[in-house]
C-alpha cells in the first residue's frame, strides 16, 4: 500500500493551528531559520530491510501482524515511512535476506516511492542452508582459509548485488570472535581479518566505500576480533582511503565517551558513518532517544562540528542508518520514533551557539560552557522538525498520521495476522 | 546408551601412576583428608535438562551433533555425565520443553541411571502454540489478570509434573519487565507479581519451595520486574517460609559483590541455591570457572563458612545446579568442565584455614587474610577431585575419559548429526 | 554578604519582557497552571555545607576564590543562593567540620537569611585529630566494639547538635568495608553494623528520623558494608520505622535501574530521600543533570507518581539534598545549575499526562506510553521554573543574575582569594 | 637499613625441607626446568617511589608507620623488597616529589643496593606551589599555549634528572579532560596534546623513549584526552618509534579485554611495558592478583606468546612495573604480595603447553583450548617461584621473611610512626 498524499493534508490541517502557534513562537527566537530549516529538510535516515518487523531475543520473538513477507513488501513499508516523516528516503538491504531476483524492478519500485539503495549488509555470522563452510567459528578471520574465501566471496558477491542497485558501501559488521580464553590467536585472527578485507576492498568499485563496524562482545563473550573504534580504525588505516570506521550506538561498554570517538574518527577522516538505537546495558537496539536523548545530543553535537570544521555537507557526508529491533512495538512506529528522535537531536546540535561555546571554552569557562549546550538541548524543538515535514510534504506528527490513517491495520488485512519478516 | 563402568577403569588404569603420585604429595599435607573427601564425593550438581543441546544468540545458532531428541535421551545424557563424574546425579527439568508421557517409566529411567529430579522450572517467557494468552508484556505481572491466571495454572500445572517424578522445589524464573520508560508502573508490576506468586505459593505440597530467581536485564532491556536480589527477598520475604531467593552467577550488573549477597542471604535463611555459569559482560552462559575462577572460589568460600555456621549439609542444604549455555563446545564436554571447576572451587574453599583467617580478620591483618585465602586457592587441588570421583566409581579425568570413549561418535552413530535439543 | 532584594529586581526588569512572553505561551497550554506554579513554588532542595568550596579527587584539588570560611560563611553562601532561586531554603550541616560554637547565633542567622537546618551528617570515614579509635578499618561495623562505641557516641553527639539548630533527621553514610577478598567476615561486619544502628536508634529524639545511604564501592574497593538498597533496606526494617533509606544517585553499579529502586521503596514506605548529584562512571559527584538529564525526569516521575500514590506532600514527604562536588566551576554556579535542574525535571515530571499515560499501560501501548512522557520531557519548561521563582522573590535567571551582580568577585574581596572551605 | 643476607637464608633454612619436597615434586613433571627458572631469574618488576607510602582517597587517608621520608628511605625500601625477592631491581621516580639533590650521590646508593632507575614520571595533574600557570583544566592539551609550554618544558625538565640517573624512558601520564559535556573542543585538546608531545619527543635523548599512558576516567569524569589505548596509539604512531603505549591494567572499563589490546599492541610493535595492579570497579589500585589472578594469567599468556613471536627478551623487551595504592596494608607488604602475583602468573603462562594450545586453536577445539590453558594455571607454581629466588639469593617466602625479621618494626624505630611519604 502507499500513503495518498491528501489524507496526510487532511491529517496536517487538524493540526496545523496548534503547529502554527508554537513554530512561530520558536521560530522568533531562531536567526537564520531558513537555512536551519534547509538543513533540516535534507536531512534523511536510511532504514534498514530487517527492522521492519518484529525482532526477539534468544528467549524468544513474539511477532506483531502485517510483517513484510518480501522485498517488494520491505520497500512499500519504508515508503510508507518516508511519506510521513519525508527524512526516510533510503533503505539498507542486507544479503542473504533480500537477495533482489529481478534487480531491476526492485529499483523501479524504489523511485517510484521516492527511495534509493544506501549501504549493502553483508552476513557471516549465520550459515545458510547451501552453505559448503560453517561460520561456527567465524569467518574473515577463521583458521581455516577455505572458509575465509567463501566469506570474502559472499562479501564480492553483495557488492554485486549492491552495484546493481545503485548502492555505493559496502557494510561489514563480523561476530567473528571467541566465548573463551585460549580460543583465539587474537594476532592470527587480526591478521587474517585484515588479509581477507584487504580481498573485498581490491573487489570495490571505484566509487565505493567499505564501512567496516566494530562491536565488543555478543555474540562472542569473551573477544570480539574487532572490537573496538581502535581495531577498526587500525584495519581501515591498513587497508586504504576507501575503508572507514562505521559506528552503532549500542556497541561500545558501558561507560564509553561515543562522542569523543567521533570527534576523533572525523578528525582523521575515517568516519563512515552511524547506526542509530538505544541502550541501557548492552546492545539492546532499543528506540533511538528513548534512553539517553541527551548523549544522542551530544553526538550530534560533535558531527555538526567537525562536519562543518571540514567543510563537509550534513546530509551526504556520512552515513546515516537506523539499527535497532523493535520486540514490543509496531516495527514501523518505532522507526518513527526513531527518526523522530534523530531530528530533534541535529535540530538541538544545530541551535547550539558556536561562537558562545567556542568563547567559552577558550576561557575554561565550564558552568557557561553547560549552559550554552543546555540551552540547545531545552529548547522545545518539535516545532522546526513539524514545519520541515510540512514543507517536504510529510505529516506534522507522523506517528500520530499513521495511526489515525490505520495503516497497520490495513497492513495486516493485506498481508494476514501471522508473517514474520526476515531479521533478527 | 551407558558407559560400562569397565571401560571407565581401563582408563582410570592409565591415569593411576600420574594420580597417585599427585595425590600422595598434596594428601601428606592435609590434615583430616579423609573428612575433606568424603565432602567432595557427597557433592552434586544438578544438570538442567535444557544445557544438553548447543545453545545459541538472537544471531544464530550451530547446533552439533548427537543432541538429544528426547526427554530419555536427556536423561541418558545426565547418566553419561553422572557416570563420568559421580557429582551430577540429578536433571531439572523445563516445562513445557520436558513434559514427561509416562512419569512412573521416566522415574523408573533416572533411578536405573542414579538421578533423580531437582528443582522443576516453568516457563513464562515464550509463547507455546496452544496457548490462549500471550506472554509478550510479562506474565505474574501482567496487567491483565486472565494473562496472570494463565501463568498461574501453568505454575501449578508444573509442581504437579514436579510431583509425580520426585521433585521439592519450583523455580521460577520470570523474564517480566519492560523494554522502555513509561511502559510499566513498577508498583502495579510488583504487586501483581506478589498476587501471583502468592496463590502459587498456595498450591505448594507441604514439603514443597519456590525459589525466585532475579535477573537485572535481558530479555527486557530497560527493567525487569524481579531485578535484584533486594526484589526477590522482599517478595520471598512476604511468600513466607517455603520461599527463597536463587541466586543466577549471571543475573548481576557489572561489579556486583555477589559473594556478599550469598552471605546476606544465607545469614538470612533465604538463600535458595545457584545457578551456575560464567561471565564476562552480561549473561554470558559460559562454561562455569572459564572467565573468573577465583571469584567463584570466593563464592564457595562464603557459601563454606555460612553453611557451617548455621550447621547446614553441605551437599543439601541448598540447591546446586548449572545453567550455562553451550554456544561453541560440546554440551557434555562443556558441563563435565563445569563440574570440574565448580568441584576444585569448593575444594579450595574447603581448604581454606578458617581459624588463621579469623585470627587475621580479628586482627585487621589485611595482608595475611590474603595470604590465607589465596594459599588455598593457589594449591593444586586436582588430585583430590580424582581421587573423589575415582573412590565413587568415576573417572580421574571425566573429560579426557569421555573423548577417550568416543561417546560423542557414539551418540552421533545412533542419533544423526543434524539433532536439535529444546531449550534456548 | 547578603544580596539587596532591588538589585535581582533590577536584572529580572531586563528578562522580563522576553520571560513574559515565554510564559504566556506555555502557560496557555497547561491545564491548572496555578497548582503546577504553586508546586515549584513549594520545592525546596537542601544545600549541603561541604559543597560550598571546591572540590577534589585523590590526584588533587584546584581551590577557587573567596570560599566560605566559616560555618557562619557557609550560611551566607546558601543565603545568596537561596536569595536568587528561592528553592533552597535549609542547609544540611556534616559534624566535625561544621560544630557550631553557640548554636542559637547560628539559628537565628540562620533565620534572618530564610533558612533551616535539613539532615545532620555524621563523619566516620576520616580520623580527626583528637580521636582515641582509628576507623581505618570501619566504624560501625568494626571487629573491635571499642571502635564501634566510639562511632555511636559520635552519632549520638551528631543527633545532640542537630537538635541544638532543630535539625529532624540523621543522616548516616558509612564507608565501612574492604579492599580485599579475605578482609571481612561478611556476617560479622553486618550484624555489627546493625547493633551499632540499634544503639543511636535508641538515642533518637521521638520526632527523629535516621536515613541510612547505601553505596557499591569508593573508598573501600572490594566490598562496602551497606553496600546496595537492599542492605540498606534490610537494616531499615530490622531498625524500626523511624529509619529509612537514603538514596544517593551516584552511589549504583552502571546500568542500575534507580528509578524503579525509588518506587519500590516509596512503595514499602522506607523513601528517606535523595542526594542529587550526576555522574557518567561512578560516583562522579558531578552537577545535577549535567550528563543524564532523562533519567533524573524518570526518578522524578516515579516520585511524583509515588508521592501522590500515598497522599504525601511533595515538598515535605521526603528530604531532598544536592550532593555533589565542584572541582572545575565555582560551587555556587554548580548549585544554582544542579537546583535549576531538579526544578526542571520536576516540573516536566508534573506535566506528565498521568490518565495517558496509565491508559497506554492498561493497554500495553509501550509507543505511545512513550510519547506520553516525552511529550513531557520534550517540553521546554523553564518558563515555569522562572514564573515560580519570580512570584517567590528570586531570579528569573539565577546563574545570569549572580554572574551580572559580580557577586563572587564580592566575596573574593571579603573572604580572600587563597581560601579553602572544608569538606572533600 | 639493609637485610643481612645471613638472616634471609637463616629463615629459608627453616623453610628448606617443605619447599623442597614440593619442588622436587613439580620439577619432575617440567620438560626444561632450568630455562624456566632462568626465566624466572631474569624477571625483574620495578617499584614505583609512590607506592612506598599508605595512599589514600578522596575521602581520606590512613597512614602507617615507618613510611620513606626522603628519596634515599625510598631507595632503602625498594632495597629491602629487593633483598627478599631478587625481583625488583629497580626504581620509578616521580618528579616533582623525587628530584634528586645529588643525582651522583643517589646513583650510587641505588648501585649499592642493586637497583638502577626504571622511567622518570612527569606530574602535570597538580599544581606546584612555584608554578606559574595552573593545571585547573589540564596541562599538554591546554587551550593556552603559555599552559602548554610550561607542561612541556616540565617533562623536558623530568627527562634531564633521568639522564642524569641513567633512565632511558619517560612515562607521561595526563589526566587532561573534561568533567562536563561542552567543556572541551575534543579535536582541539587531541591536537594541541599531539603538538606538546611532539615538543618533548624532540626533546628526547637518542636511546630513549616515551611511554603514552591512556585511561577512560578519573580525575576528570566526562572524558579524558588520551582515554582509551585507541588514543594512545593515535599520538604514539603520530609521534615516530620512539613512542608507544603503556597499559596500565586499572585503567579500562568494565569489562574490557586487556589482554587483545596488549596482544595486538605486541603486533604493530607499539607496547611500552605495564603498569600492574588489580581492580573490581574502576582504577582500584588493588594489589596485583588479588581480584582476578586469572586475567593476569591471560595476560601473561599474551605477552609471553606475543614476545616470543617477535624474539622479544622477556625480562627486557618491555617495562614492567607496579602501579598500586596501598590504603589498607603495609606498602612494602602489599608490593612483595604483587611481585609474588605477577611471578606466579609469569610463572603459568610459561608452563602452558603452546603446541597443544596451537593444535586445538587450529582445529577449533575450544574445550581443549580451555584444557591446556587452565592446565598450567591451576598448577601450583609457588615452589617454581620460591626456588627462583632462592637461587638469586633470595627469601622462599618474601613476606613471611619480612614479617619473621620484623622489618617494618625497624624502619619505625628509626623513622617514626607518623610519617607520610609523598605520593598519593
Amino acid at each position: 500500500m502507499q500513503l495518498e498524499k491528501h489524507l496526510i493534508d487532511e491529517h496536517n490541517h487538524q493540526l496545523f493551528k496548534k503547529h502554527s502557534r508554537n513554530f512561530e513562537h520558536i521560530a522568533a527566537d531562531i536567526d537564520g531559520i531558513d537555512s536551519l530549516l534547509n538543513k533540516l529538510k535534507a536531512f534523511n535516515v536510511a532504514i534498514p530491510s530487517w527492522a521492519l518487523g518484529t525482532g526477539g531475543t534468544r528467549f524468544g520473538r513474539f511477532s506483531g501482524g502485517g510483517e513484510p513477507r518480501s522485498l517488494e513488501e520491505k520497500l512499500e513499508d519504508v515508503g510508507l515511512i518516508h511519506a510521513l516523516n519525508k527524512s526516510s528516503n533510503s533503505i539498507s538491504l542486507h544479503i542473504p535476506w533480500d537477495i533482489p531476483d529481478n534487480a531491476a524492478a526492485i529499483k523501479a519500485l524504489a523511485a517510484q516511492l521516492g527511495l534509493h539503495f544506501d549501504a549493502v549488509n553483508s552476513n557471516t555470522f549465520q550459515d545458510q542452508s547451501a552453505q559448503q563452510h560453517s561460520y561456527k567459528f567465524g569467518s574473515l578471520h577463521h583458521v581455516d582459509k577455505a572458509v575465509r574465501q567463501q566469506a570474502v566471496e559472499h562479501n564480492l558477491q553483495v557488492v554485486k548485488y549492491g552495484v546493481e542497485l545503485g548502492s555505493k558501501a559496502l557494510s561489514v559488521w563480523l561476530s567473528d570472535g571467541s566465548n573463551f580464553p585460549g580460543q583465539l590467536n587474537f594476532r592470527g585472527a587480526f591478521q587474517n581479518t585484515l588479509e581477507s578485507l584487504q580481498q573485498i576492498y581490491a573487489g570495490l568499485p571505484d566509487d565505493w566505500k567499505v564501512w567496516v563496524e566494530y562491536k565488543p562482545y555478543e555474540p562472542n563473550f569473551y573477544s570480539t576480533t574487532i572490537g573496538d573504534w581502535g581495531q577498526s580504525y587500525l584495519l581501515a588505516s591498513k587497508l586504504g582511503p576507501k575503508a572507514s570506521t562505521l559506528v552503532d550506538l549500542g556497541h561500545h561498554l558501558q561507560g564509553t565517551n561515543i562522542e569523543q570517538i567521533v570527534s576523533i574518527l572525523l578528525m582523521e577522516g575515517k568516519l563512515a558513518g552511524f547506526h542509530f538505537n538505544d541502550s541501557k546495558y548492552g546492545d539492546d537496539d532499543l528506540t533511538v532517544g528513548s534512553i539517553n536523548p541527551y548523549q544522542l545530543f551530544l553526538i550530534f553535537n560533535e558531527l555538526v562540528e567537525g562536519l562543518d570544521a571540514r567543510g563537509m555537507n550534513h546530509a551526504t557526508g556520512i552515513g546515516w542508518m537506523i539499527d535497532a529491533s523493535h520486540n514490543v512495538k509496531d516495527p514501523i512506529e518505532d522507526l518513527l520514533q526513531s527518526v523522530q528522535a534523530i531530528k530533534i537531536a541535529y535540530a538541538q546540535a544545530l541551535l547550539v551557539d558556536k561562537v558562545a561555546l567556542q568563547a567559552a571554552q577558550q576561557s575554561n569557562d565550564v558552568a557557561l560552557a553547560q549552559e550554552v549546550l543546555q540551552a540547545a538541548y531545552r529548547t522545545d524543538v518539535r516545532p522546526l522538525i513539524a514545519e520541515a515535514s510540512l514543507a517536504n510534504g510529510g505529516s506534522l506528527d507522523p506517528l500520530a498520521t499513521f495511526r489515525k490513517l490505520k495503516v497497520r491495520e490495513q497492513l495486516i488485512a493485506q498481508r494476514g495476522l501471522k508473517t514474520v519478516a526476515t531479521g533478527l
